[in-house]
């Protein structure tokens, strides 16, 4: 007797493309992937890595020069350099006492598909745009503030106060600076102005090193932009350090943490920014939450020789 | 005017502790973990990582003569070695065509609550055990096969097929071998005969290097167990290597290859093949899949010396 059944079929080894006939395909694959959240417990703070998704990177984004030496690390991290490099787009929720501060607001609809995932994300734990009480920017880069604005230059957070650091404000809001910033950055001048009319009445610009509230602390991060701003999220003894963009992708910066991104401001002030910042983590055993480092973004760093490596925090399955 | 407002409140910095006669907490904590899941396409077939949640071993685990240089490799991945040291439990789900596919069962009751965490995971994905058309293990030790059973010993996967390794259900089932295994390992013996009972009628011993179906590949990596196997799941050109217990915390064993954990039934063994399976996962560049890799459990396996390092593969957030 010929077993036709469907376990019967399949003892056999037969694949489901053999036998079209068959209602076969029971399970079809989900063919998407699952929401990018993550949490991790600060003390009695509460903070959720929401994806932003992922954009892919030219190898030449560290100089032409850097090519060899680029793909060389790239291998070494099981990355293709012949191809664009993926770099991850983090955002950071951060729930201090009830009240829900968002740390970026990722790219909105500015760099197409694979990015701009935030609001699906926050949808996907039930965090209406509404829902936010402070929006706090590391920088002013689109990728990390054009969440802020829809297509008609609309605030998409309707209640937030918008905390902006001032030294980043000012410089962007600031057209004698156009000339100072790459070519590809220069959007950013319209921009901020964009932002600053959209949100009038409810921005606050945050002095160099001050409280985004109790809890979150500004520290200066200089060099990748004017302003570019990292966050101490504390709660007691426990730290986490969000570090926005100390890099973009980890397998090459750490190992050459004096080579510039095609988007800095300032290459050199950036390097010095990072290996400063690299250092403490590293000497404090920081944990670390960086923008642009595989998601859900969270690490250590540690210094090898001149040069560093970021270790990512296992995933923790409980908080 | 002293602004009462929440937002005059909040730009003042007062912290929500400060004032308990406020409705705030507006945002209650989340307090819970998002469902351990991730996705990724190996060619046509879809394999999701389905954490089973977490587990803490002593380091002594590796023998009390090897606990300084345990404390030491753990304290250089920012673990304690003084404390309980996380070891993740992973299974993967593998969508073959249509027919589901579950590689190991996680831990069921057997472990406590920060074990057992399976069937949650699957139902977020919206698949009840009921779905799954074949589960095939690594290998019987309770960790991985605990998830076949309730506590009345009944499975708990009303309909799939049952694939074990010939090799491990022999030795298993047979009693002879229970001075053979570790003390702590010993009630594999009558586990094994209540899973056959349990799933008598629909059990297939799997020939060394057999199909479990086309896509889906053993290979022996005796030694942990008797009969501990991996799978190559393969379709065109990608593969992925799933390889069960080839470390159980990454970063003491791929520094130090060649220590047993209490758990190997033939330490030495199982020494020889995590080197083997290494090389030829560094060599090919294969993408890995560990049970007790920090979740997702996807990653690459770098030479280095007379060692190994696991290389996390980035989060993609989209398939």
């Amino acid at each position: 007797m010929i077993d036709t059944s469907r376990r019967g079929l399949m003892a056999a080894g037969l694949a489901a493309a053999a036998l079209p006939g068959l209602a076969l395909a029971a399970a079809p694959p989900v063919g998407r992937q699952v929401p990018g959240l993550y949490r991790r417990r600060i003390g009695e703070i509460e903070v959720t890595c929401v994806s932003d998704g992922s954009i892919a990177l030219p190898p030449a984004v560290f100089g032409e020069a850097n090519l060899p030496e680029t793909r060389r690390v790239l291998a070494e991290a099981f990355l293709d350099g012949n191809a664009p490099v993926p770099c991850a787009l983090n955002t950071f929720l951060v729930n201090v006492g009830g009240r829900l501060v968002l740390i970026d607001t990722g790219s909105g609809d500015w760099l197409g598909p694979t990015m701009g995932q935030l609001p699906a994300n926050l949808a996907a734990m039930g965090v209406t745009p509404d829902k936010i009480d402070i929006v706090v920017l590391t920088h002013l880069h689109r990728d990390h503030a054009g969440g802020l604005l829809d297509k008609e230059n609309r605030p998409l957070f309707p209640t937030a106060e918008l905390v902006v650091p001032e030294v980043e404000m000012a410089f962007w809001t600031d057209d004698a600076n156009t000339g100072k910033v790459p070519q590809g950055s220069r959007g950013g001048f319209p921009y901020a102005k964009q932002v600053e009319a959209a949100y009038r009445g409810r921005i606050r610009r945050l002095a160099r090193g001050a409280e985004v509230l109790p809890g979150i602390t500004a520290i200066d991060a200089f060099g990748h932009t004017p302003g570019h701003t990292i966050y101490r999220v504390a709660s007691g003894p426990a730290q986490l350090l969000v570090f926005g963009d100390m890099v973009h992708v980890p397998a090459v910066q750490t190992r050459f943490p004096d080579w510039g991104i095609a988007f800095d401001v300032d290459p050199a002030g950036a390097a010095a920014t990072r290996r400063r910042v690299f250092d403490m983590a590293a000497a404090d055993r920081l944990l670390v939450a960086g923008m642009h480092v595989g998601f859900p973004g969270l690490a250590h760093v540690r210094k090898a020789g001149d040069h560093y490596a970021l270790v990512a925090a296992p995933w923790q399955s409980a908080l």
